[in-house]
């Protein structure tokens, strides 16, 4: 078996290239980005540009199935720059659904994200939820992207399995609440600026756990499109994440200042509540709780 | 008043054109073709491509409201070229709405499809039904061309209204199956090829009611962003419009044949059904069934 990884430099992408070499998969890397020192030993590695149609088509030919987890992963750019996820995640997932068609590959694992939801209130959303109102250009290209997989999938005879997950968590990351915050601190250990009121709610899940539904989905799913949420059953606010990266810090006496209105950026949605029924009935349990994701995060991006 | 038309020189461009001019409207057009001969002297004319970034940033301001109905309108042409829906719709879309984002212009009408719905069988489609997984690039593109709408909608305070139409006819068109049919039987009266089974059943709407939709739907409409079903509420099928257009152009002893496969093209979806309450519920009720708007295009085609 032969895996070509599309942002497998980053912390996901790193994360799921170990686990399959773990697997005895054969690992093709594919990011702008230099990869992880540790797997320039293990794994193919192609420094390239996924905007780069030519380059993708000839690095792709070989492969049985694409991990596509590489797009723009700063939400909050997007408001600076309007046409980042346009380009870095939908024509991108383009770039990689047209070589994967002209090489005849044809299995897809796709990370989406729960911002195809939009800003859905206190609602627990099901896969089943519509009509899909993005409330940011990470999210309306997120959409693009499952749209495109959809239309290959049919129309060239692909299979694929789209995740819809909570914020994954985990030691190598490299964004996100957690690592900023951490960030913030180690620049400046009397002061915290929060984004937003702090009262945005999430849910958190450790990264292993991604890679457990993945996998459980890949064994069990027989449609030709499968779209999943994935996500831990509990959601912890953003103002509890300072206090827990705080005290993990040992920091004392820190100020904690808030940016004024309930989001954090405009794009951000204050709650999520993913439904993960469907994922539960093939068997996931995940390991974490949000909680203990964090704290796991913790200690593993600390060192403590 | 002042109104932006995209695709101003196609069939639903020039229709909603002369009826904006009626209600005293003054219209720009922007389209990549000439525009119709009497809309020359009637508005404010500019040949260019959306592609065009510059371009179009340079035309769109001092209007009060785009109507956004330039698309790739070949369904079909998406397995030959798959990059066509990508380009003429989705980043045809982003640049219209940046460009707006840059002119402050807050207000767009946009021109989706039941292709977002993807292959619902006989499932009766409701805007709040999900996940939305297209069959086609171009049910792909118009989904994505949603969700930079509702992106930008949220980010950039706009008003959208997104309009999920049935099959468009009317005289003017210039593509679609009555169009085909038609020329088809004019280059040979005696042979109709049918493509697929020809039992392929969808709803078809006369271009007046597409109108009124939009009329009422601008005036009650408060929210952000809205998605709205447009169709008659009975159906026809392929087979059926053959026989309709062999009776209208008067020919007899024509050798009917199908080509293999339940659908036209790759993408095309069998059966289409919309519900349509959220519209009825605002005080639309359309003029003309599908077999009545099918009979009042014919007739205007053909000029009988």
């Amino acid at each position: 078996m032969k895996a070509f990884i599309t942002g497998g430099s980053g912390f996901i992408g790193t994360f799921v290239a170990h686990k399959l070499l773990q697997n005895n998969v054969e690992v093709t890397i594919f990011d702008r980005r230099e990869p992880n020192a540790e797997l320039t030993h293990l794994c193919n590695c192609i420094q390239g540009d996924l905007l780069d149609l030519e380059k993708v088509k000839n690095s792709i030919g070989g492969h049985d199935v694409v991990y596509h987890l590489a797009a723009n992963a700063d939400i909050s750019m997007g408001v600076k720059d309007t046409a980042l996820d346009l380009q870095l995640t939908t024509i991108a997932t383009y770039n990689v659904l047209e070589s994967m068609r002209l090489n005849t590959i044809s299995s897809i694992v796709f990370l989406s994200g729960s911002g195809v939801y939009g800003d859905a209130s206190d609602t627990q959303c099901v896969e089943t939820a519509g009509p899909l109102l993005p409330v940011s250009l990470y999210g309306a290209s997120k959409l693009a992207a499952e749209g495109l997989i959809s239309a290959f999938s049919n129309m060239f005879n692909m299979k694929a399995l789209i995740f819809r997950p909570a914020n994954i968590v985990g030691g190598g990351q490299t964004h996100g609440v957690l690592f900023d915050f951490i960030q913030k601190l180690k620049r400046d250990c009397h002061r915290l600026e929060i984004l937003g009121d702090g009262n945005q709610t999430k849910s958190y899940l450790y990264i292993d756990d991604l890679y457990d539904a993945i996998t459980i989905a890949l064994d069990t799913q027989q449609e030709a499109v499968s779209v999943i949420n994935v996500a831990s059953a509990d959601t912890v606010d953003v103002n509890w994440i300072a206090a827990r990266v705080i005290e993990f810090m040992k920091l004392s006496e820190v100020q904690i200042t808030h940016t004024k209105g309930k989001v954090g950026w405009v794009g951000d949605v204050p709650t999520v509540r993913l439904n993960t029924s469907k994922l539960r009935q093939l068997g996931w349990v995940p390991q974490y709780s949000s909680k203990e994701a964090i704290d796991k995060a913790l200690t593993e991006i600390l060192g403590v």
